[in-house]
């Protein structure tokens, strides 16, 4: 009986590949489009903040399509701080990586297509980094011109660190947890919440897959090695930088509220080990009876 | 005993179509009430977002009416995907297709008639499909000046791909399912998400329905012809692509993602068989104890 | 032992009273703030839409603050839709619907005692109904120069219908209903799409006592009779079209969804009478199987 | 065995201002980095919504992480309110907030660190508390020009009491709560409608935690005493009128809500009684019948 099943990819790390490469395409495909789309139209069609609405919707749909394949990294930096987490094996951070970087160039080369008319009406048909007509930003991040390179090496190390502590904590299942099958929607609520606060002084890459990527697709698209050159070679910033700052994020997670969560083999085996978290919870249930009596002595 | 049961129709058929129908009816009345709210009040009473905002929560609404009915597609393309995945028989893809056509073209006529004041106070009472003042834009899409055939068309196959992408996997319960229940809500933002990233081309209909009904209203209200015959008689792009583009998506899906996802089978009778799915939910559940341990060799 | 408890109100319709009268109270409370902070700032501090999402995150508060004890209707139109359905004695409609009354007077009145000194900034002192420093409609709604009565009474009507329409099915079990812990998440939503598509006309009040209340406040505090004079006494329309418009809606949703769903006596008693949205649900479940036998003969 | 459990705090008291420590430092790290941002970049890059949305999803991601250890206060006021209804000891209210400031306080540091070029470059160097490139209110509140100190007050009481008063119902089973996991979503976006409701006047601070730790941090970073002796001494009203409004927010909760909820008592033990809640509640399960029976009078 023919079937498409023979085409079906029986290596697990293949699979895995698979599902990055097309998580950080549709990120990328969401998120550049909304630039392009923002930047032709002179703000028209959309505004800075339809962009950043644009990369959580893309986080959360590459969420829902590979969460239960791969954990849905879509960034090389939250592999690596998975890896350093001990969550991931080390195995697994260059190939990830990899098709994460090649899934964002594919989707850039889909959004150069689709949006090839409008940039070049926009630009008037040169392609360029720098002036008004500059369309580079709508694949890669630039710095903006007062920036040095430590302020945006910094900012990039505490984007990428706020994004980690925000999103470790939410499958903690001795702290509050949000719903698994939301997950990908609180993820993405968190992408929001950054790019609206960390993107003025580069543009919240976060992301070295995210930013390199696009940055290959337009040396190879005809805005030339500028978009490396640019800036004394900032573009090495966005690369480096992340991977420091999620490991930093997950340790300062780790440190302040993991670390301190009940063992769960207290909470299994011995379940009169009280803790505060269990407390907090008993007060919770106690409360309508707590508050009645409580105020009884206003 | 008098009883308004006589009304109910039995055919499953005719019942499917009415929910059809006043699913899109519903669709189409928020999103074009919106655009005739920013268009006519010259974007004080809201902005280029608003209109997305509107047909995202069209979205919702709609489907949360009509899911249980028929599974909400509220666009032919959608309804032609789920035919050519079989999950809908091809019977349905003709009836479907013109129940939501007619949805569309209703709503649009209200809301021509709740919006005709304003609209021939915006427009001088000229109905016209150029200019500053032409309102026809309101209902069916138009091409920006600048694109050709060819970009349009890529334009509406990617976007209704990125739609049918998207969606396919949220019922999925091998990999990371949405809640059931706010199924409609989460496809509500990935439509908006394609709103502010696939709408500078050429509008992102996305669906023949939502394109056609509108233009016909347009015909027979007062635009004239021109609304079919302007830019080279554009109008069979949104009809044409978005049917090409849905089961492309569709098929994008099944070959990265749905294809290897374990079979049903596999998963209830031989447990022992450990996918990389399984594996990964495991990991999950043993993580408190895995990064307490390997934190130790930090 | 002294109590608190003897403060506790025993009679039923008194407690629902309150509920209704506090529920309104928050919804108009950040709604008319947020139209006073857009206005006063001449947006500065927020646009349309930030009304429109104070409106709605209005909805959602007051809501989870009273939905456990009558429903959270919040307006005359909606409890009026329900008295109709049978789900709400007719002996209701009166109580709730002044308790709405009145807690939209008092919200609009402390709005008017917190921007009381912005107000007065921004309009020089001279509270007037008409012209660029008009504060009227920070309060009570007023229709478009070019409007007439025909036309905001149609918009009123289809405004409420679609608020009663998508609101209806939420809870239907035997279609697909929302989680029933975030209906009122999803009636803001609801709300937020009216608003943004149904305001252009004459501020889709939708809610005879959110119009009425606030026009009361702005009577007594300084605008004069105006308020009701204004547009050839106005007034009456948000009073009476949503109490129609509400009705509307409720037997659209009847005659299209409702009806047709099958009987719960059917589902519960003869399980063997599979209905189609029985069947579609099966086929939802077979789909991983379907799809793979389909795919094999493409 | 090395083991970095060592550091693990046995303290619960401790690991508590951790929570609300690290809570508050995220809450203000998004919310004081959208505001540089937004006005570092003239408004380009974001605009008031975007301030409010950060603050919103800081407050979303401090709950997440905090929730299950302390219950995310992150707010002097929350704390003060849940000692006086008996919810948490007394003893815990000035640790708390005492660890709330300094989150607050190192939160606005580093947000200066990383904004400081951009500061920098927006004020010309010169780092002031009035006039066009006054950077100040990055950090902390400030009222508008036009309000008097009783308008502040009052803005402060009324704002505080709003949060309180919506926030308090989410987690009451015996009404309608919101589900447990989703309650940090649901507060951010309370929070946000506060923000684009009660900002107008001076700022909508409503927590004297997230007010007098950044103007500490101004204090400090190079802005002088006139962030704390401006507008006559004005920085007193954010830290006191919060405190008070939290407390009648709460009492208000209590009179018109929660103190004609049903005993816990009478429900668990005598089932019999049948409160009007549970009447509601009975209503929707037999509306399929209700409605069809009464649909028949029609």
């Amino acid at each position: 009986m023919m079937n498409l099943r023979f085409l079906r990819v029986r290596n697990p790390l293949v699979r895995e590949c698979m599902a990055e490469f097309l998580g950080t395409f549709v990120l990328l495909l969401f998120g550049c489009a909304a630039a392009a789309q923002v930047k032709t139209s002179r703000e028209t069609k959309g505004q800075f903040l339809s962009v950043n609405m644009a990369f959580s919707v893309g986080v959360m749909s590459a969420m829902y399509l590979t969460k239960g394949i791969t954990g849905a990294h879509l960034n090389p930096a939250v592999t690596l701080s998975f890896c350093v987490l001990g969550q991931v094996p080390w195995g697994r951070l260059l190939p990830y990586s990899l098709s994460q970087l090649l899934g964002a160039y594919m989707a850039s080369g889909l959004v150069f297509l689709v949006y090839y008319e409008a940039i070049m009406d926009f630009s008037g048909g040169v392609l360029t980094v720098y002036g008004p007509n500059e369309t580079a930003s709508i694949f890669a991040t630039y710095p903006a011109e007062y920036m040095s390179l430590g302020g945006t090496f910094l900012d990039q190390v505490v984007g990428t660190g706020m994004l980690m502590l925000c999103i470790l904590c939410l499958n903690e299942k001795r702290n509050t947890p949000a719903p698994t099958e939301l997950i990908p929607a609180i993820v993405a609520v968190i992408v929001l919440g950054i790019s609206v606060s960390m993107s003025g002084n580069c543009g919240a890459a976060i992301n070295p897959a995210r930013d390199l990527g696009p940055r290959l697709l337009t040396l190879t698209a005809g805005w030339g090695t500028e978009v490396f050159t640019c800036y004394n070679y900032w573009f090495w910033v966005p690369l480096v930088a992340p991977l420091i700052g999620g490991v930093l994020g997950s340790f300062m997670y780790t440190i302040f509220i993991h670390m301190h969560l009940p063992d769960p083999d207290d909470l299994e085996n011995h379940s009169t080990i009280s803790t505060i978290s269990d407390k907090c919870k008993q007060e919770d249930t106690t409360w309508e009876h707590g508050f009645e009596i409580k105020s009884a002595h206003l």
